[in-house]
C-alpha cells in the first residue's frame, strides 16, 4: 500500500467559500512545457510619460486635464462598465430570458504620481494613503450601493493597459456573483460553528504555519488550502473586521506593511514586477448597513497568472473552464517557496 | 425618459445553467485598446514534423512509437492530472481543510493524421469518425466513471501546447463542479417546468432568431442569451438527447456538418485559425446510469477569448474573477456578426 503525499498523488480539496472543489495534481509539473510564452512585464517605464492619460497634468480621453497630483488621485473612468442612470429592461417573462437593471459607477485610481513605481516599490506611508482611500471610497459608496468592488488589474498579462500604478472601484446596485456566493458560505458556516469561517480559518492557518507566506500581530497572508492560481493568496486580519473602512490607523499601518512585504516576495519570485488581479471582498454595503453581518470576515484575494516562470503562465482552460479548477502544485509548495524568498526587493538589493 | 436599448444600455441577463448573472455593457466596445496584444495562431504548420509527438510514426515521451494511423488516434497522456490509483488522502475532520480522493484517466485524441487542419478542414466523414470516436469513448468510460469530459484547447492563445488537431478526455470518479451545477440547474428547471431546459430554450431560440448562429434539421448553435465570452456559443441538438452515444447515425452526420460551419464562420470571423475551448456536457455516467436523467439534455459550450481581433482577447480579470462576469458586446451583436459570415472557409476560398 502506497501512503497518500499531496505531493505526488492527485486529490480534491474543498474551497468552504465558494463551495466548490479544486484538483490538486503537482506531478503536472514534471511535464516539459512547449506552448505559449508570454512577454515579460515592461523594464523600463518612465516616470513621467506625456502621453499617458493617467500621469499628473496630462490630459485624458475626455479631455479633462489631470491635477498636479503628488498621492493618490481619483477620477471617473471614461468608459464605464457601469453608469448611475442606465434604464430597466424591463422584464420578459419566460424564465429563460432573464435580465435587470444594472447601475453602478466605475472609478480609477492612482496610487502614485510616478508610473515607475508599484506598492511594494512605495513608502509605507504612500501605501497607507492608498488604503486610506478605499476606507473612504467604500464609506462613501457603501451609504448607497450594495457592493463595492475594488480590484487591481496588475500587468498587461492580466489585462492592464496601462502602466501606471492604479486600481478601480466598480460600486453596483446588485450584489454579484462572488460575494454573493461567499456571503451564502459564509452565513451558512456561522450558522453551524458559531464562528466566522475566515476567523477560524485564519487561526487554524496560524498555528499549523505550512501555508503561511507573511504574517504579523494583525495580519496572516497565506496560500489558501483551496488555491487555484499556482501562487493565490488570501489576506486576512486576525482581528473580526468587516469591512475596510473599519480598520483602526494601526491596522492600516499593519496592512501597508505586510502589503509591501507579501509584493516584495512576488516580484522576488521570478525577479520581475508580479502580474495578478487582486481585490477586497468585505460585508456587503448599502441596505446591508442595517443588517447583521457578523458572519463576514474582511479579506483581499491575490490571483497572478503565473506558473513556472516569468514568462510561462497556468492556462486555465478547456477542463477548469468545463469542469474543475486544477492546479499543479500543491498550496504548500508554493507557500514554502514564497516564504522562502527575501523580504528586500530585488530591484533595490545592495542600495 | 430614454427607453432601453441592450446595445446602449449595461444590464445583467441570467444564466439558468450556472444560476448566476452576467454584466452587459456593450458601451464598451467604444473604448480604445492599448494593452496587450497576442501573437497570431501559426500560419504555417508542416503536414508532418519528424519532432511532434503527435504525428504518425513518431515516438513520444515515454518513449511509445505512435502507429501509422490515419484517422483518430488514441493514448494515454503522458502526463495525466488523473490517475486510476493515486492512494485515498484521508480526512481531516477540520471542515476548513477537506480533501477526498481523485481517480481517473486523462487520454489524448488525434482528430487526423496531418497536423495542418482543423475540423472545418476536414472533410464531413473525418468528423463523422471523430464524433464516433467520442460517443465510444463516453460509453466505455462511462460505464464505471460518473463523468467523462472530452474538450479540445485550440489555438496557443488557450493553452494548446501542439499544434496538431486533437481533443482530450478526462474521466474522474466525482462529478466536477461545472457539471454538478449544470445538474442542479437543469434538475429545478425540469421539476418546476416538467420540460428540459435545454430543450425549451432551443425552441424559443429557433423562433426568436436573433441569437441563432447555424441550424439545420436536427441541430442549432447559437450565442446564448446569457453568453460571457465574446463569441461564446451553445450547441445543441433540437430532439431530447441524454449523451452524445444516444446520437442516431443521422444526427452525427447533422453533427460533422453543423461543427464545420460554426467552425468555418469562427475561422472566417478574424481570418485566422479560431483559438478556443470547447467540450460537451450530457448526462452523468456510472451510477447515474441507473437513475433518471431526463432532465438534461446534450450540448457543447465553445468558449473563444477574441474580442476586438485576431490579436486583442478579452481579458476576463480583476472584475470578472472578483465580482461578476462582463462582457462588452451583446450576444444579438455577437450573433449577427457570426451569423453573417460565409460559409465557405477563408483558406479555400476561390478554389
Ligand atoms: O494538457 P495540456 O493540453 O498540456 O494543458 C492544457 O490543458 C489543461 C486542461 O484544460 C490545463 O490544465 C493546462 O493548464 C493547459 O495548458
Ligand atoms: O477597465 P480596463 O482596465 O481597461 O479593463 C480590464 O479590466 C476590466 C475589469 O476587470 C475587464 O473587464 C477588461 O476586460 C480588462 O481589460
Amino acid at each position: 500500500e502506497v501512503s497518500f503525499d499531496p505531493k505526488d498523488h492527485q486529490h480534491l480539496r474543498y474551497n468552504p467559500l465558494r463551495d466548490t472543489w479544486v484538483l490538486v495534481s503537482a506531478h503536472r509539473m514534471k511535464r516539459p512545457w512547449a506552448g505559449q510564452v508570454e512577454k515579460p512585464p515592461e523594464e523600463h517605464v518612465p516616470r513621467h510619460d506625456p502621453s499617458n492619460p493617467l500621469c499628473p497634468g496630462n490630459t485624458r480621453a475626455n479631455g479633462e486635464v489631470n491635477p498636479d497630483y503628488d498621492s493618490t488621485f481619483l477620477f471617473e473612468n471614461d468608459f464605464p462598465a457601469l453608469q448611475p442612470d442606465a434604464p430597466d429592461p424591463g422584464s420578459d417573462q419566460h424564465p429563460l430570458f432573464q435580465s435587470k437593471a444594472a447601475r453602478g459607477v466605475c472609478k480609477v485610481m492612482c496610487f502614485h504620481p510616478w508610473s515607475d513605481v508599484t506598492l511594494p516599490l512605495m513608502k509605507k506611508q504612500e501605501v497607507v494613503k492608498v488604503i486610506d482611500k478605499w476606507a473612504e471610497l467604500v464609506e462613501e459608496l457603501g451609504t448607497t450601493y450594495p457592493w463595492v468592488q475594488i480590484f487591481e488589474n496588475k500587468g498587461a498579462m492580466m489585462g492592464c493597459s496601462n502602466p501606471h500604478p492604479h486600481c478601480q472601484v466598480w460600486a453596483s446596485n446588485f450584489l454579484p456573483n462572488e460575494p454573493a456566493l461567499s456571503d451564502r458560505c459564509q452565513r451558512a458556516y456561522y450558522q453551524n460553528h458559531g464562528e466566522p469561517l475566515l476567523l477560524q480559518y485564519a487561526r487554524q492557518e496560524a498555528e499549523k504555519k505550512e501555508r503561511v507566506v507573511v504574517e504579523s500581530s494583525d495580519w496572516l497572508a497565506v496560500v489558501p488550502y483551496w488555491a487555484t492560481w499556482p501562487y493565490q493568496t488570501l489576506l486576512l486580519p486576525r482581528r473580526h473586521v468587516l469591512r475596510i473602512n473599519d480598520l483602526t490607523t494601526e491596522e492600516r499601518g499593519g496592512l501597508a506593511d505586510i502589503m509591501k512585504r507579501l509584493l516584495t516576495k512576488y516580484d522576488n519570485l521570478f525577479e520581475i514586477s508580479f502580474p495578478y488581479s487582486m481585490g477586497w471582498h468585505g460585508a456587503p454595503t448599502g441596505p446591508s448597513l442595517k443588517e447583521d453581518n457578523s458572519h463576514w470576515q474582511l479579506h483581499a484575494h491575490y490571483y497572478p497568472p503565473l506558473l513556472r516562470s516569468a514568462t510561462v503562465k497556468k492556462f486555465m482552460v478547456g477542463y477548469e473552464m468545463l469542469a474543475q479548477d486544477q492546479r499543479d502544485l500543491t498550496p504548500e509548495q508554493a507557500a514554502e517557496k514564497l516564504r522562502n524568498l527575501p523580504e528586500e526587493h530585488f530591484k533595490t538589493r545592495g542600495h
